[in-house]
């Protein structure tokens, strides 16, 4: 098997049988606000600081994810997360309150599905019962630690994105009632140069580009395979580029059919947002409240969610660094 | 399944077809200093940052590594790889390099048996014919996004442990010459309270006996199936402590089976090094450099590999969060 194949194929088709989103308020006043199974009306959530809300979010996401599931804490076998906090906090203390044998990842944005196609590996392997994929990210820890302190309220040029308050979990098992985790392709990373941090859908697109082609070469499928094709974060600017860059390659995508998770969260035009909503919360909420809950209703069949990251740091960045960029796809289908 | 069935079981035997390692100065004047591919005489190996040095130790040991096991690059179906910096930027970076399909991840000096688990998870699935999994650390770069200036030159207390500067790497193939991974026990989270990050040996020994005992449990196995079990990085005081904990709960360990790495990469009462070695380098450049070498020629049969990690961030620090601890334990088996 030479590279190029990069996908990974469950073939025992991996059930969520569970899944929830716990938003802040911008999402709340978003379109897709009725999806979600809590949205706090403060930023805060009553916390001491934005770390502990982002941690608050993931524990209560965490939580619902399991009651929807009807598992207990104590029968999860584990749980797969990641945040963008330096050194993963938000979903280390939540796994200490989770209490599961725990796997920490990291892939910026691209973090939903990294732990979303680890976690269907693992039951996919027979190697647990039931496994939590979940990621948070929340706009305040975000800003405070990746651009100024909250407080400055620093202006933003049009191209920059906002991230998303927002945890999504998943409970994986091999069988029960819900969507089936089909495939996953495993995303390089990809660098074209570009340095500006207000600018990372432009960053990304290309990566997202990268899996996107890479899953069609692996599996034979084409975008007519899917009801929805979405990408984690790219925003107005980027996924603009991503579908010029398709269209380039051969790959043209229906506005129907092509769409991004940050472009879906807010009503950009309305909430100031920028160019759209960013992080890996992002992605998250969007598949595990609204998308997960249209293939449960019929409305769609299969849908392919490309989380795209932009893997750089503030001290890359100062060290005048690029920002390499990858994309993780999963394909989800509902079950017949 | 219940809670409790926290280890993989890898039934195809995922064999460690090349493994490398590379080092600081520190590393090299301790007693493995044969065992380690390259010595890099300079902390700064000649780069403009630590950072950039850090990113260097990684790209060598796999291009070392990618070499032993004579695989090309281009061949490479997955990298996983993690480090302790912000954002994994080392591994990250690495990646862009290694140009693999890349999975990053995070469990602090527990990233090198976390890394290796899910690698073996990877080939066992027959999701990728080469697997390579990575991880470094380095002492300057730790100690500036952890502590202080490296320029400070400050002191530390006793209980302290010093960053390795290394990175190790290891090919995994379906079959092949080299060491098989059998098994491995995803840890969870401990916290037993302690909030000193100048003690991390004491706040990691409970994690590690945890994951010890859940090995034993799963398994069935005892202190006497294997030849040598070598915790991460619990150093001088949190080995003792370990012992300890071990001795009550009614699983002895004898000094000739029970080892650190911390303890092992450092003439300990020679180098200044306080209580011993720390970092992801630490476990990696020990087992990939010195344990494999030792499984190769016959000397060990079977070991355990139990990589601690302690999932602090300076800001949950500051936030008088205590420190949440993880290990992983690996166990890897000469070929018969």
């Amino acid at each position: 098997m030479l590279r190029g194949k990069q996908t990974w194929w469950f073939d025992k088709r991996p059930v969520i049988i569970g899944a929830a989103t716990v938003v802040g308020p911008d999402e709340g006043d978003g379109p897709l606000a009725a999806d979600f199974d809590l949205v706090h009306p403060e930023l805060d959530m009553q916390q001491k600081s934005w770390e502990k809300a982002e941690r608050l979010l993931m524990e209560q996401a965490s939580d619902f994810a399991l009651k929807h599931a009807k598992v207990n804490k104590q029968e999860l076998s584990f749980y797969v997360g990641g945040d963008l906090m330096n050194q993963i906090i938000s979903s280390t203390f939540a796994a200490r309150s989770i209490g599961a044998p725990y796997l920490g990842v990291f892939g910026a944005c691209s973090t939903s599905m990294e732990s979303l196609a680890l976690a269907a590996m693992i039951i996919n392997s027979g190697s647990g019962q039931y496994a939590l994929a979940g990621v948070c990210s929340h706009n305040c820890t975000a800003e405070k630690q990746f651009r100024y302190p909250t407080e400055y309220g620093s202006q933003k040029p049009p191209t920059a994105q906002y991230t998303v308050t927002g945890a999504g979990a998943a409970v994986l098992a091999p069988d029960g009632d819900g969507p089936v985790v089909e495939c996953a392709t495993i995303g390089k990373i990809v660098d074209l140069g570009i340095k500006d941090p207000f600018n990372m859908g432009a960053a990304m697109a290309p990566a997202a580009v990268d899996t996107i082609q890479a899953h069609f070469n692996d599996t034979g499928r084409e975008p007519k395979d899917y009801d929805l094709i979405v990408t984690g974060d790219l925003a107005t600017v980027g996924h603009g580029i991503a579908k010029d860059l398709l269209k380039r390659d051969g790959v043209p995508m229906e506005d129907t059919v092509f769409g991004d998770c940050g472009l879906m969260v807010y009503d950009v035009a309305r909430q100031k947002v920028q160019a759209g909503g960013s992080g890996c919360g992002c992605s998250a909420v969007v598949t595990y409240g609204h998308l997960l809950k249209r293939l449960k209703q019929g409305d769609l069949k299969r849908i392919l969610v490309v989380a795209t990251g932009a893997l750089l740091s503030p001290l890359s960045f100062q060290q005048g660094e690029s920002i390499p960029c990858i994309a993780h796809a999963v394909a989800i289908e509902a079950k017949p």
